[in-house]
């Protein structure tokens, strides 16, 4: 049996929440009072009533389980291609970019596509095109020979203009240099009704791979999506679902005071409410760097709405911000400390880093220097967070830490459906619909305009009229 | 003669600012009225003149031009050392680690440590260390050979924990190396004054560059901290500050109505006092992703402060988000544009990229494809940024674009001058202190405390019986 699949293994490897710095006993006037909670206890136990009723509606809620087929076929591709291609390129935005990233850096070397081949096992390298940058493309191609390279191009809709953009550069480009062979180096995973990458890779022969039906983007990471780049690099999609499985199995069987995604989401929401219109997500580990990217986008677009399910304007929404300890000690903490009470910080801690690096005993005479002898790095990241959490909770500051035993597939995978379930509840809560993003279709619109897309020729009008008003302030030297 | 110290070319390659989409008659009332600005005019004129007044104590203002000698000395030992490392490493955070990064992403290849070194011309890698954690500092010695690198310790106090850890670990390293060698691989960019860095170097013969007094950490990109690092890697540091210069004189000459740094800063803590504590930095080009994070220190730090000048506890202080176009179209522009009227868009717009990359004319039968043919990524770029700007200002949301005609060290050093510029202004008229951080002395103490250090044994106890209540609300599975 898999060491994932043992329950002493997993109660060992579960995540563990201090919400102690939530509550007004711990941080004074700016914490919130345990009445609020039982206040709000109806309306949770009514969010998890309408979040029940969803689920069936819901598919990225059982990606945990419902993939053997799939991720059977990821593995055994991924064994083949792995050792056939130097590098292994998304094609992504959005949710198709920000959960490979983040599995990728959270469970692979931090210098990765940097090691020799040799320290990578054989495995590709692996790079996210998450823009549509003319640099940066240009850059990708200075470092790689597309034949020796795979190209996967991800998008739901199959027609993103950013992507697609790119997957017709770089389709060209592979014609060009490999004829015939061309399709072998492209692999599209998307939603399969009717979208135009679907089709082209019938058409033209490249492996497929499914989005499933209801598995919006930023709820994908579980999916293709993020199992196939992950799969790539080595590392093991079945440990990640399991750790996902956990999650959901702990969150489905316990009561609200007890639930961990449910009473994150509803804190985070009575903050909110309170005029704590931040949330700021700091992990203590460069690996877990960007968890808070991925979930930045997870909580923004899911909750950032101008209507209410009823269609009332009530605009709402918490700012994600991203933070990284200790770095953003000597950045951001100050701000944090003393500055206006309107966020709430979420710490990230790993008890037990992979690497162990101890710090020399030297410069016994100098007192600003000699107590850090004899310690590890180890020792000071995990100082420095709970110094942290100590000092905002002395200025009042509402904080809250999730502590990983260990970074490993099983608690990023814990991580990564917790989060989805608390953005999902916390939806709930502000009675919005947390799987829309109407907001952004104004802009695509407007973008198409300006490139002369065929059906937008009055949206062009109305963008001309508008810049010709904005010579209003410009300042030039 | 340099071509940029021609007056033409630098017409050419000044910023532009478009103010427009701050105001009411572009954006509605969520917009900032003239009669505001009128109204503020005395506090902004007394901010203005209180600037003068400080300037000569400011030595940051000054690093555009008093340079002259040490720019030469960093330019020799730079032409020297550049072909005798593959690796340069700094070791910092925070103020000595986001100007460098932001800086090399601004201005060398987007890939760069990963192309072979002939397409870096022999220059040697760039590395920069900003994190305690034991897995990246491991990592970055698997990459690499300390025979081969060349350290750069900074910190201006000369003992920042951090920084001093990764010192000591790698003095012992090089020392195990390279035996009585070693020193020739460190060089320490610190202050003067009797800090124990300038002590061990001048102890152990470390080639030594100096923090000049009066720069604080957050406003220290243009000395040495950024300099040396940018020159290694062959970015023309005379040219960054003469960008600087450039943007010193254009903030000297114009009136508050004309003035870039002056007037961003008033529309900004005008946005702030209506309740817009978020501001967000959302340049459009990979290249200039770091300068937000940069920012993002310079505004948080400088200005996130509980006291006023005259000690009135105040808490002020807007809270800086990073984000990139067109990625965040994908994940952020959602919550910006139908979220809560709480924050302050300020977008970097690129006019002319350094590639040009043209998509390729195909699929004609697919509408959603076909229209991108023909158009190059230069245009898409340039069509995202003007159309989210549109879709935002229709939403009655505050936008403004600060223009870059190309993306150079000229440019550049504009850029950084008139961030820092702007950050002090806005802390005069917010009335707080931008030049120091208080609020992190809590947490230092709390860590010194855990860690040990003679001296803080109360400290210590606080904290203990302060890990006694966290008991209260921890869940786990």
């Amino acid at each position: 049996m898999k060491l994932f699949l043992n329950q002493e293994w997993q109660a060992a490897n579960a995540l563990r929440f201090d919400l102690t710095n939530m509550f007004v006993d711990a941080i004074g006037t700016a914490g919130i009072k345990e009445q609020e909670v039982e206040t709000n206890k109806k309306a949770a136990l009514e969010a998890e009533d309408s979040l029940k009723q969803k689920r069936p509606q819901l598919a990225w809620r059982d990606l945990p389980y419902g993939q053997t087929a799939v991720v059977s076929e990821i593995v055994a591709f991924a064994d083949k291609a792995r050792h056939k291609f130097t590098n292994f390129v998304v094609l992504g935005i959005g949710g198709s970019a920000l959960g490979p990233l983040a599995v990728q850096q959270a469970l692979n070397h931090l210098y990765y596509n940097e090691l020799p081949k040799n320290l990578r096992d054989g495995r590709p390298r692996l790079y996210v095109i998450d823009n549509a940058d003319p640099e940066r493309f240009a850059a990708l191609l200075d470092l790689m020979d597309p034949a020796e390279t795979l190209f996967n191009v991800i998008t739901k809709s199959g027609s993103t203009s950013e992507t697609m953009s790119q997957f017709m550069l770089v389709r060209a480009l592979l014609k060009e240099r490999l004829g015939d062979k061309y399709y072998e180096h492209l692999v599209a995973t998307t939603d399969s009704k009717g979208g135009s990458l679907v089709k082209i890779a019938r058409q033209e022969g490249y492996r497929l791979f499914y989005i499933p039906e209801g598995v919006g983007g930023r709820f994908s990471e579980l999916c293709p999506v993020g199992l196939l780049p992950a799969a790539m690099t080595g590392i093991d999609i079945e440990e990640l679902l399991a750790g996902a499985a956990f999650m959901d199995q702990w969150i489905e069987s316990k009561p609200l005071a007890q639930n961990p995604a449910y009473l994150l989401a509803l804190l985070q929401i009575l903050a909110y409410r309170k005029g704590n219109n931040i949330s700021v997500l700091m992990p203590y580990a460069d690996s877990l760097k960007y968890i808070a990217d991925w979930y930045a986008q997870l909580w923004a677009e899911s909750l950032g709405k101008r209507n209410d399910l009823t269609g009332k304007e009530v605009c709402v929404g918490q700012t994600p911000v991203k933070a990284l300890g200790v770095t953003d000690q000597h950045s951001q903490v100050q701000l944090y400390t003393e500055g206006p009470f309107d966020k709430v910080i979420t710490f990230l801690r790993v008890e037990e880093f992979r690497r162990e690096v101890k710090i020399p005993t030297d410069f016994v005479e100098l007192t600003n220097l000699a107590f850090l002898g004899g310690h590890s790095l180890n020792e000071l990241m995990d100082a420095e967070q709970r110094a942290t959490a100590y000092a905002l909770t002395k200025a009042g500051r509402l904080n809250n830490t999730i502590i990983l035993p260990r970074v490993n597939p099983f608690t990023v995978g814990q991580l990564l459906y917790l989060f989805e379930v608390e953005t999902a509840f916390a939806g709930e809560l502000l009675q919005v619909d947390a799987f829309n993003q109407p907001g952004v279709e104004e802009g695509k619109n407007a973008t198409y305009a300006l490139l002369g897309r065929p059906g937008f020729e009055q949206k062009k009008v109305e963008l001309t009229s508008g810049a010709q008003k904005s010579a209003r302030y410009v300042l030039s030297v």
